[in-house]
């Protein structure tokens, strides 16, 4: 399963530019007719995690690094099973993969509700690191984040300091100990949709057509 | 309503430092007999916005300040109208509260998916403008974050640039219009549960004990 395709919005295909902008990147790849696995979490959510999650996980950091495989034996109640019967596909789903493709709208400054809960159940202590040597087992993994937003937050503008989405994403995936992580941005995506920000339409539409030659490159 | 206590954590209270911190806040105000409103984002998550959700907020944006009360009569689908229902509630007992608790643990450096879900939502288009004024309705409320993390990311460790937490809610909350705004953080929570942080227990015991005076201070 080399890639695993992501999509957060809310929005269908129609009118979400993140998912058109990772549907341009998967076909690409599925012309080179590499298998792809699509995950659709507005389509079908990863239920949030409850407490059988939290309390099988501090178990699993009290035993040191127990590998995703050695998880089912230090499960103790129904709820726990149920918990990791919810994550460990998600787990296999990521370390099976090759390339990680995510189309991720800004929320409110952030990633949207739907990913962090993806990113809350699938970051499982010790699911990505060797046991034998203690390095990463997505060291090898290329990551690549689609980004639109509706206004313009880039490097050098005035709302710079309100972007959680870039810099967040950069220390997760970082502290994972992925290295081949790459960021895409479409901005002023609302431009085109609101008559209030009309005059930013041009801006907006040049800042697609850029994140459209980027994801074709990264692809 | 004065007081709207939400809490995040996947964990039980017996496990959970936040809900225990504010928890303590709670049972001051309520000796103190004022109304509490609880809102336990874990045992009842607020569902996930979808597509109609996103549908109808763009019409909304586009027709201008429109105050929560006109929504209704924007409203084109069924589907639309189960957003909204889901949602109007949301909104209306944000504006009744004069003080929001949030119970707030870290997870993966940010905020739970089960709060994102809560603000993906909540923050509804022109819900918290006086369409009047355009001066914001949360401008005399007061908003206490209790935090919980782990580890140390206070001002000058070196875990600081992962905090994805404190630095997002103050560029959310002061966005929305609110000003008094005030975070108090338990850190090295993990510090008493794994056998790896023990030596940092003491440190971990001192901040709880700071951060339970805080909360006693602002109750």
């Amino acid at each position: 399963m080399p890639l695993l395709h992501i999509d957060s919005s809310a929005d269908t295909a129609a009118d979400s530019v993140s998912r058109r902008l990772t549907g341009l990147f998967a076909t690409i790849r599925k012309n080179a007719s590499d298998p792809c696995r699509h995950r659709d979490l507005t389509a079908a959510p990863v239920p949030p995690i409850g407490p059988a999650y939290a309390t099988l996980g501090r178990r699993v950091e009290r035993a040191g690094l127990v590998p995703p495989e050695k998880v089912a034996a230090l499960i103790e109640t129904a709820d726990e099973e149920r918990e990791w019967a919810l994550t460990q596909p998600l787990i296999a789903e990521l370390l099976a993969a090759d390339t990680l493709l995510l189309g991720v709208p800004m929320y409110n400054f952030s990633i949207p509700a739907s990913l962090k809960a993806w990113i809350d159940r699938v970051t499982f202590p010790g699911a990505y690191v060797d046991p034998g040597t203690g390095e990463s087992l997505l060291r090898d993994t290329r990551v690549v984040v689609v980004m639109a937003r509706g206004g313009g937050y880039g490097p050098g503008t005035p709302r710079e300091p309100y972007d959680f989405q870039t810099p967040y994403l950069r220390a997760y995936f970082t502290d994972l100990g992925v290295t081949d992580l790459h960021f895409v941005a479409a901005e002023l995506t609302l431009a085109g949709v609101l008559p209030q920000l009309e005059e930013l339409a041009d801006l907006g539409a040049a800042s697609l057509e850029r994140a459209r030659a980027a994801v074709t490159a990264l692809a």
